[in-house]
């Protein structure tokens, strides 16, 4: 499996509470936790928001079998048709993991549909409660773990109806939210997880690293990729064209 | 639409806390709930576990639209035969909704087929969240409501996904809870609502009121009843057969 | 309940097979067969793509409470910013119908976030099964029903999951398709239809009918319309704030 | 992973046409087949409702990951205090393939909580389409494959909304069923897939084969066992009690 941690890489540079806690960058200390977690299993790579495409080229996507996302103040940066190509991509089959503030990214609002909002503030205690226990995202997992310094999202969160919700995390001020949420786009996977703000050291908190882990396993295409197209189908037609008009675009 | 609110009316005759808080038993509380918010639109009558049959003769249930269902210390005094005629009515189109403790009721495990089991502690209090907001359990009602004083009722919940979760609560100790849930089994609808522990004036707050009526409006049939059967059906059957097999045994 | 019924009105225009069926425009069938059975419950009224703004104004929009939707030549001629009007409108709980080759408009492709690819093909028969048969789509209508000329849609249709599969379709040559979906998207609800094709007679068939005009029962807004935006929340926010930062934006 | 096949052996004792077509019984046609695909990974073994406990002891179903099961004539005769172990089983996080006519088995109904019926035919050709490509359950499948001659099973199929819908099926006669549906159960995965009739040699098909080993890979335990029981849970008791109150049974 390769792994593909894009990371925008704007907050490490500009802000010094940020530096502190992210010397290497938040995209480095994601791809560390999946070094450690996943082994051998899988190439772990980054890509930034400053590089050429944003580092994700059609080679690196045509290579990549699980995009990670983080980002936040870039978001507008971000090329449209780096994001058709990535949509595109997960509709063949590619998984992506959407993280914390990656929730209003153009390519999360792409696939979901909706608006992404959420209410929101900083500094906060959160509690993340697995309600699907026996999905593989919640492999060695306790039932619940907490994340002391976090910012708090708070629902209505105006995502689709998950078709999997996982986790569900509540707050010091009485808020919930659905953090842990899994969707099917096309052959692709979809999982977004709230945790993650870049003045807090939540990427290195070690069940958040299992999740993230997890969640590359879990999204890992396991079926040929391809894309669905409109074809004419003759009667009979899918009796001799097993491949019943189905492409691969990258 | 002919709403038939069961009670088990046990702890309102052995304690006297809750005598104080429901003098004339819960199911008069929500009863006089649905007729105050669903007036003309509703029939609403009430049964108890000591009366014959539990109150639900073969009559009161082929003439109910929607049961509400609360007990909790008298589970296993509910006759099993009682239990299979609610249950096959709901298959044929009778809405359900089940209350608090209800959850570990026979015919909510029966529907539902898992453990129904829950963590849980007296004495907190709970913010009810929207998570569904255009769905008609929910108008009237504002984005979050508090209720003061409740027993919490704590994830890992052990049910099946809903198909539609409309609520979920958080705790002052920091749990969370899908407190508002739907199903469909066969033509019948199924709501779950956690709020309304006996020894709290729940059901008198007009919050959970509007809730148990607009799940009342939801859960009423809207199609002819009948339940599925297994028939054999030769080639073209259903082009002279249009109830394919469907049977009214209520 | 105000149904806005929007056709593209090209195919009548330009083909004379299409003329020969629907004289008065597929649009004025639909609607005649939404004010033949809602009767007063609602007033229909129609609006076509050579209209300015496509005839969805922002005082038609703001007063719609379910708009339907057939196009299929004439999709790329769709303005963007109607689009983003309707699409917004949707989020905030106006209900929408799509019809047909509708599954490749503009606004169900955004609303989606899939390609809404299929397979087709011209002339077969369609059985239409019911598949969740309590739910208000299906009132009054049998288990199955013939479609004796139809334009065949078949799997792999690329849609997210649906939240209720209501209809699966079957075709003279063996293909199958979700024939009838149900998602909800920010407030608003969306149901897919497919029957419909511009040289049957399709939309004067009852049970047809019957379908749309159930589709815009349950799809009719029940909650106050608004949309989700994103606010700041201190602690104790949503305590004094019962509205938490939803918009009125139509 | 251990793969205990479930076997009623009744037709195979009983019926002549049903020995010529397995005559090791369908219970080691299915085992075979999974040896074949599943190879070093999964350790499988048959058990039948001739051996004591039907051959599911507390001892095999302890180390069991994966049980199939194929019954039909002798669902009655299945003894209840084994289908109550299986059930908890399932819900500490056995995965649970049902075949064919164990739709009407104790063990499924009781999970699903519904009739479980629909219709059926002798005699057909059946079309299996798959509805979500990226599904692991479809690893190695084209879009759609044949099954030359089948068992009709057609809708309304009266279960649960699955989870996630993987197959649909059409009939010759033009009738179609959800024949390939997952649901969670506990910790637990359930998928039902229609294909197997006793006359036929359909469990000796390379696609059905595969779909059965894919079902099983899938259904495998990944989080460790057990089950929700319902206990009190003080402010607090979360931090210091992980476990949360579940409970290994078997």
């Amino acid at each position: 499996m390769i792994v593909t941690v894009w990371g925008e890489n704007l907050h490490e540079q500009q802000h010094e509470a940020v530096q502190k806690v992210y010397p290497n960058g938040m995209h480095n200390a994601i791809a560390e936790g999946l070094r450690e977690l996943l082994g051998e299993a899988a190439t772990v790579r980054t890509a930034t928001l400053d590089q050429p495409e944003h580092g994700l080229t059609d080679e690196i996507l045509a290579s990549t079998d699980v995009l990670t996302w983080w980002g936040h103040m870039g978001h507008d940066k971000v090329d449209d048709a780096v994001v058709t190509k990535v949509h595109q991509r997960v509709l063949e089959g590619m998984g992506l993991i959407v993280l914390h503030s990656g929730h209003f990214s153009k390519i999360f609002r792409k696939l979901m549909g909706t608006t992404c909002g959420l209410i929101w503030r900083d500094d906060d205690v959160e509690r993340v409660w697995t309600v699907r226990p026996g999905h593989p995202i919640t492999e060695g997992l306790p039932p619940v773990f907490t994340v002391p310094d976090t910012e708090m999202y708070g629902e209505f969160f105006d995502i689709p109806q998950p078709d999997e919700l996982i986790f569900i995390s509540s707050y010091g001020g009485g808020e919930v939210f659905r953090s842990g949420c899994c969707w099917s786009r096309g052959r692709g996977k979809v999982f977004y997880f709230s945790p993650g703000h870049e003045t807090y050291p939540i990427y290195y908190q070690p069940e958040i690293r299992r999740v993230i882990a997890n969640a590359c396993k879990w999204a890992a295409p396991t079926t040929e990729l391809g894309i669905r197209v409109c074809p004419h189908a003759p009667k009979g037609w899918f009796e001799t064209n097993p491949n019943l008009g189905w492409e691969k675009k990258s």
